[in-house]
């Protein structure tokens, strides 16, 4: 056994398609491929379309790679039940409560762990990304919705049913417009690529100044809340709209987090772009298979 | 050696007065002193008046109760460095950077563990309060200032520099009223009793009912952001505000998180009264104590 040959499938399910990669144990991506979700297929058809990319990567692990593969590591949109038992994800309604995990440990008989896709991000992007060494920030991915995850004293926040991060239900502005969840307001109701869609009646992708100064400034708000609440002083900012928007998000967001962080410990605080790009989905899942080994190990040893 | 005679100094330290107690491994109070703090002290002299109820406690300890003395806790308002290595009470200007711990490490040659008051009140209410036995909450005061302490995954949280669950600068209003810490719209600057006595011109002990309805209202919307952001169903909140405000506001600030906990893990999200009353203080300094000897000795076991 020599452990430099050890890699972990990282798995990445989203609303719009699904990804997988192979990833060594020092988090570089040596091999990867993906396939669009196709709405029209029944829970199983959708697996065996996930299969598809998995086992050609399990394949190409030992053929062409000449890896060991060791474990599954999986980011999923959400809602989701710990470890991805059960998976929901909101665009794909062909999976509720699809037993995720079971299903691919069937499938790969190796170990499977998994988390939000957002979380998976926060400890990608404190691995090996703009939070590196951090043991305390908020990741966060404004794309057609709003996620996160929060690092506090190192370790990454669950909360009794695994959702602890999500600030996209944070409120923003009271009595703001209607918001998926039934309430009104919330980040995710006001700065999502959803929301902006609704709003202004253009894709995100074409957005007017004055939207991306706007979303930057819902988005400081609600990271300055976070900043005070839980003492941190990082927030790492990635998915399409927030990257998309680009500097006049982020400048915008700066300013309303300088004038809202003004405690001892959040003032100061920065909002800076993730930094793992298309990688970083991916990474994440690695990294959830790999604290789940670490997680799985030390129970052993207390047994 | 007798387990059963072990008690720890509980010693809370607030902005006009501070309290000492004797508490059993049980989080029985079986004695207790206090002494107002007068503003015109010193910072030695205010020492001084805090070790008359500390020795005097000290002092019945063995010769009324027959106990034994193992470790000094203490709760103290903030800001305050970790451990209480330094207490900066807002209220209390004698006392700047001061090195508490050592002080009463010197004074009582025990073992001194420190945190902030409302997470010490965290502690306690989790301990043998309104939320026993749970795992996962958010414990609030509302009284001159709003502060607090959360509870995740079984850990009270503590952040970088120990401040972690400070929900008084949650945003409730965006553009509302200039906050003390420089911000705008903080849950502190609508919603404490400091807020309350220069919005109406009167006391917070005088309210109107439109007063006690609002300041519910604020605070079920601060309560919401954190149980939608941290996966949370329970809010205690204790302080004098709240609980001199009783059900007319306890009735708006559950009204109100009803509107915006509606995630599938926050519906439901239930606000509730602080229960260990004026003993809560003592009590959360008192576990704050049993928390450091744990911590201590499991350092211990591990080198």
């Amino acid at each position: 056994v020599d452990p430099a040959r050890d890699v972990v499938l990282a798995v990445d399910i989203g609303g719009t398609k699904m990804a997988t990669g192979l990833m060594t144990l020092q988090g570089e991506l040596i091999d990867r491929a993906q396939v669009p979700v196709d709405h029209d297929l029944s829970a199983q058809e959708l697996f065996g379309s996930l299969t598809g990319i998995v086992d050609q990567l399990v394949e190409r692990a030992t053929d062409h790679h000449d890896r060991r593969l060791i474990a599954v590591g999986v980011g999923s949109a959400g809602p989701i039940t710990r470890n991805v038992e059960t998976v929901s994800p909101v665009n794909i309604t062909a999976w509720r409560d699809y037993p995720l995990r079971s299903k691919l440990m069937e499938h790969t008989a190796l170990p499977v762990h998994g988390d939000l896709d957002a979380k998976a991000l926060a400890l990608a992007e404190g691995w090996l990304g703009a939070a590196q060494g951090r043991q305390n920030f908020l990741a966060m991915v404004v794309s057609t919705g709003v996620g996160g995850g929060i690092v506090l004293d190192g370790q990454l926040l669950d909360g009794a049913t695994t959702n602890a991060g999500h600030i996209g239900h944070v409120i923003v502005e009271p009595n703001g417009r209607r918001c998926g969840c039934g309430s009104r307001g919330c980040l995710e109701a006001e700065a999502s690529g959803r929301a902006i869609e609704a709003i202004t009646g253009r894709p995100p992708t074409e957005p007017s100044y004055e939207t991306m100064q706007r979303t930057g400034e819902l988005v400081g708000r609600a990271v300055a809340s976070v900043c005070n609440l839980l003492d941190l002083d990082l927030a790492v900012v990635g998915g399409s709209v927030a990257l998309g928007f680009g500097a006049t998000f982020f400048n915008s967001a700066q300013t309303t987090l300088d004038q809202h962080a003004r405690l001892d410990y959040s003032s100061g605080a920065r909002i800076t772009p993730a930094r793992l790009g298309d990688r970083g989905p991916l990474i994440g899942a690695g990294a959830v298979a790999l604290r789940g080994l670490r997680r799985d190990a030390r129970a052993n040893r207390v047994r």
